[in-house]
């Protein structure tokens, strides 16, 4: 199957894991997000063993957590000495919250407000990425207010094209973030980061996008950004102690991808980052890599119960479920293709074409389209693979349908990490 | 101004139905969305007014929830002699709890699950709009088991193109929606609601899709669907006592679009049906519209605080926000286009085009670009304008960005409908 820890069982079951998912429907209801707790663990040590050897000890992996921020994933990660980055106080929270330790936090993100700055330095967060001008003068004036010091990465866009998709191409001189080389603004940004009081500038940050299959990217990336060290060197002085190179490593969706060597590419940046070092006689950083999606993605399943199959004459068969655009808003929002399966079926042949229709009210609730499947009835639990990543974490109340549980599963025992909404929890703030 | 409820006061500052929003960013804080009510009920009663003028007494307005389903939607709409159709248990839920009267809701949406249909039927509300077979039998079985009959109406696929974005044109042939005439299956569908028990048949359903700006889609869907009704009662002696025309009507986002006549159009539709009953020998039946948008698009403005502006050498500015696409996704997912405007400079020129980038940790996070606006610095207030419709209602907690409240405005005077989210709130699941 896909991935590793898919498998189908005796009863001809799908299993995650090792965990029967059609039994996990039955106990806990659908939908249902399941997250296979060893397949992240064994996605952290192949980072984190990586960065460790061919970077250096202080080299390090911060989780992004966007992909998934729940309490249970921060326990999960630290265990696993693997650091992470928040976007937002609610993530911040969250992290706290599980009792993540602070130090290990990077405050990241294009608009972190002035509430933001002051918790994410008073929680202790290890550092910060800042994104602009008006940002670095925040942080400084606040640090400066609370009698600390904001240790601080400047994001630098390496204007590097990825061939990713645009709404997840970051590098781009053309972008949201960071602060670009070409147009001499992220000269001046390393200027003002030395001028300016209570900060300390400990390195620099890049990521050229995301659902990157290739390394070339990273290794482009990276010679830009020791060309820029080398010249911020012998301008101003400063060499960086520190280098963020991003996530994005890409994820196996379905059959037609491939699978990207992790070790083998931090491998290659590694002997890159070397001869870049040599050339321009320049310390050798230490790396952080900040992968996301590649952590959580295929630890993921969502499971949901068929509710109709209806055939519009010969031409199309819609499979409609009780989710939808609701739990994975990633097909309406990027065409993004998942695979899916019959979990009761699992191991009859694939024997339609189909859409998977969502349950909201809108002719986009589409899981996919033109998707192989097992012959499907009302009752049957339909298993989306590969929903670690950007579905809880995108998830909404849309149409008022209550966002799932997730079950986490380890060596093939469930236990409950997220509640599922209730209906109380949904008009809570209404008045 | 783009509509009449939006206006500047004497401080130069944007105003929604008189209410100065700079002071309530201030009040309130950002982001934030803002209703007005007097709009609400304007748009009512055109509606109102027209179906019981061209139609009939007995005909209705049902408020489409999914355009925005919060508990003071209903008590607004309720006085105003609007019914309401919920697609989900948590939109049923919202307005029970809201104290709407249960008689005056239809139970809609394409994946109804036992568990809804049983509660649909406890609070029991007036009607249901029935999707497919499975459910139809569904429904008939769990009427039978609680000893109650469900009036129903039948969602038919009446295959009208009304030139609408794919994601959001529901009346095609090839749709998850209805019931197609085309394939001969809503004839079996009639013939199968009219033959199983504790159904009571009162009419047929269409919905051609959603942002239609003409009238002639409406006209050539009822005569589609009165042929059908007449093919009918040869076929089964059965004749529709009711016809749920759908709703869709288009709605004003920005200077290059139209505005449509609700009332001129809802005459036509009247004039025709008259047309189509005499042709045919029918008697004319009651008429139900299912406007969500046009009810409440236009009340709605979204207000944030700018946290950064960017330019990125002499080719483009991004103006970034403590808000985005975790409250207005609809940039993202369809390119809709919105208006903007600095609310606390609103009487001065828009003398730049900027993109306006959402603080979630993605690039295709946009509340849209290349968008006139005033020279924006860090700490003015941003309006959008016409958010009223799907903002809410599609909101995330992506980046666990907390969703903003609502308040709602009225002869200018605010009231809060909808406390802003906690970060308790967001973790209150978590484990």
């Amino acid at each position: 199957m896909l991935h590793s820890n898919y498998s189908v069982n005796g009863e001809g079951h799908f299993t995650l894991c090792g965990a029967d998912t059609v039994k996990l429907a039955e106990k806990y209801g659908t939908p249902l997000y399941l997250l296979d707790e060893n397949d992240i663990v064994k996605q952290c040590r192949i980072y984190r063993n990586a960065v460790k050897k061919y970077f250096s000890e202080k080299s390090a992996i911060y989780y992004a957590s966007k992909a998934l921020s729940i309490k249970e994933i921060y326990r999960i990660i630290e265990k696993e000495d693997i650091n992470a980055d928040v976007v937002s106080l609610g993530e911040l929270y969250t992290a706290i919250k599980a009792g993540y330790t602070p130090s290990r936090l990077c405050m990241h993100g294009n608009n972190k407000t002035p509430e933001e700055i002051r918790a994410a330095l008073g929680y202790g967060v290890g550092s910060f990425v800042v994104e602009c001008f008006d940002e670095l003068d925040s942080i400084s004036e606040i640090a400066s207010d609370m009698g600390v010091t904001a240790k601080i990465l400047l994001r630098i866009t390496p204007n590097i094209d990825c061939h990713t998709l645009e709404a997840i191409s970051t590098g781009k001189l053309d972008s949201k973030f960071g602060v670009p080389i070409e147009t001499g603004q992220a000269e001046k940004f390393v200027e003002r980061a030395l001028s300016l009081p209570h900060l300390d500038l400990i390195g620099y940050h890049c990521h050229c996008g995301s659902q990157v299959f290739e390394h070339e990217p990273y290794l482009d990336q990276l010679e830009v950004m020791m060309v820029f060290a080398a010249d911020m060197k012998k301008k101003f002085g400063y060499a960086p102690e520190y280098l963020n190179i991003g996530g994005g490593f890409g994820v196996r969706y379905n059959e037609s991808e491939g699978e990207i060597d992790i070790d083998g590419s931090i491998k290659l940046i590694g002997e890159k980052l070397t001869e870049l070092c040599e050339r321009f006689s320049l310390e050798r950083p230490h790396v952080f890599m900040e992968p996301g999606r590649s952590i959580v993605a295929s630890a993921g399943v969502t499971l949901y119960t068929v509710g109709s199959v209806k055939n519009i004459g010969d031409f199309r068969t819609y499979v409609t479920v009780d989710g939808g655009m609701s739990d994975n808003p990633r097909y309406a929002l990027y065409k993004a293709r998942y695979d899916a399966l019959i979990a009761n079926k699992a191991n009859m042949p694939k024997d339609i074409v189909c859409s998977i229709a969502g349950r909201c009210c809108e002719s986009g609730d589409l899981i996919g389209e033109d998707m192989p499947l097992q012959s499907a009835e009302r009752g049957d639990i339909l298993a989306v693979t590969v929903t670690g990543a950007y579905n809880y974490s995108m998830a909404s109340n849309y149409n008022r349908v209550a966002r799932p549980a997730i079950v986490v599963i380890k060596d093939g025992e469930d236990r409950l990490a997220v509640r599922r909404e209730t209906l109380d929890n949904i008009i809570e703030n209404d008045i």
